[in-house]
């Protein structure tokens, strides 16, 4: 057992602002490297809707190729019961994702511009949806801007921990907690990490930015406070659309292959396959034709144990 | 007073791998803004032979065009007893750093392969040049591959804090310890700082790398275990030129951009104007014409307090 859980997002989140269309064979390619590699929890793809987010419109497609492998997750995003509906029609015909994940937002504002609708009604949204999955799927729970919201500033961390306590109160054990603007230090995320130790039944999971630099900072105060559940991204590729939605800036998830570096060097053990995560972090940037963030791509992993 | 010390490196490590001459003029601009933003250590220049570092031929026009600041050191680096010559030279014009940089490495092998002679032989050359400085400037001793070298690994703790030791025995207070290849970890800073400061007299000053990803990371383990000054350079440029010696990679210092946000958003005052910060970054970027590695750059500081 290794003694963190890393979430590869590459192909979902990392995918999902790409302009251009991967192919479904390279979607599975990376996938199956990912899986070879050591992953346990990858994101796979999303069952949005084909005309709002093209990059998916293969969702079902990419799964049917995907063969199962024990002790392996696929995650798929879903954003309403229709969602879940497809998801389980694909389990229906044996194949499909086995972990599927719901969404809030921690306030009001960033829930009415990027949901297009109010928490009460997300809420009644995710509760229908958990009915729809009924018990077919493990199920994740995100809440988004958890440390910091694009129009709200700080984030009170006891509203973050009621959508956690909520989420676990139907059935959705782990739980995401997103640093989805780069807000987030070692102290806020040691105060809100300390405050859902506090949970029953919850498995707390860190998905932050590095939009400011902070991830890997970040990431290691989450592992101080008891998480060891982190979501990351070959080359750090996706992120919020910063550039579409807030004004510029640098979007990012936090690099997988830097990450790992760094929790392997801490002795850390990440379950990941050291010799090839190198060549996987080259070939996720021939997938999308460009030199990407992961600073031990161009270095070199530490070769201090 | 700020909670910690930051010293600007872009001018003189960052500028030092540079391919095209930066005009002295530009370094002067460069400079000025750093002193106007607060910073009170900042590396200038270099008493290097022109031959061997043709970017800091300039070194004596430069400092003859900075004016003194009260409470601000201007930093030269110094290789030998002739480089210090020049920087006494320099101050008997009325003019020239206020502070003067030696260097050691904690292995054989990097010193003979970066300074050319023996470990004994650069302290017996450190002891000439400290003499030859004659009390009349401040004195920084920098200990390089203080974590891990790259042709002997894992270097000894109890070696650094030796050398640590030695420059504080010679009148050397303040001492960088330098993570050249990048390979600390949060546990091996805590170990090293934890060691000096125990050490009476001394001034521990980090300056690590960024070449894993870690500059971040470790600055904060490095906080946390007491030390109070760090070293760091706009955009992140410089560092040790690891695509000549040491094949290939990432190089890169701290980008201090981002490490001024981290600390400000932490409550760690850096007493660097936050309002010009970012502009002094870009300017940076014009004074190489590219784009470099800060990410507020891009995103815009923390707005949260």
């Amino acid at each position: 057992m290794s003694a963190v859980v890393l979430c590869e997002c590459f192909a979902r989140d990392g995918l999902q602002h790409e302009p251009a269309f991967v192919p479904t064979a390279v979607k599975r390619a990376l996938i199956e490297r990912f899986a070879a590699l050591g992953f346990r929890r990858i994101e796979a793809t999303s069952y949005s809707n084909p005309k709002v987010v093209p990059q998916f419109a293969d969702a079902s497609d990419l799964l049917r190729q995907l063969p199962r492998r024990e002790g392996v997750y696929y995650k798929a995003t879903c954003a309403n019961p229709k969602a879940v509906e497809r998801a389980r029609a694909d389990l229906d015909a044996s194949f499909g994702a086995n972990e599927i994940s719901l969404l809030v937002s921690a306030t009001e504002s960033h829930t009415q511009k990027n949901l297009k609708r109010s928490r009460a009604e997300q809420w009644a949204n995710v509760e229908e949806m958990v009915r729809t999955a009924d018990g077919r799927f493990r199920l994740v729970g995100t809440v988004s801007v958890a440390f910091g919201c694009p129009f709200e500033g700080k984030v009170d961390p006891g509203v973050v921990a009621e959508d956690a306590a909520r989420f676990a109160a139907l059935g959705v054990g782990h739980v995401a907690i997103g640093d989805t603007t780069g807000m987030a230090t070692p102290f806020s995320v040691r105060d809100l990490f300390d405050r859902l130790s506090q949970l029953d039944g919850l498995v707390p999971i860190a998905h932050f930015h590095d939009s400011r630099g902070t991830g890997l900072v970040n990431y290691v105060a989450a592992y101080e406070a008891g998480v060891r559940h982190f979501d990351s991204s070959f080359g750090g590729v996706g992120g919020h659309p910063a550039k579409v939605k807030y004004g510029g800036g640098h979007t990012g998830n936090v690099c997988t292959e830097d990450l790992v570096g760094l929790f392997e060097s801490m002795g850390i053990g990440t379950g990941i396959d050291l010799d090839g995560l190198l060549a996987t972090a080259e070939y996720c940037e021939q997938a999308l034709g460009r030199e990407l963030h992961g600073r031990v791509t161009r270095t070199g992993l530490n070769p201090l144990k």
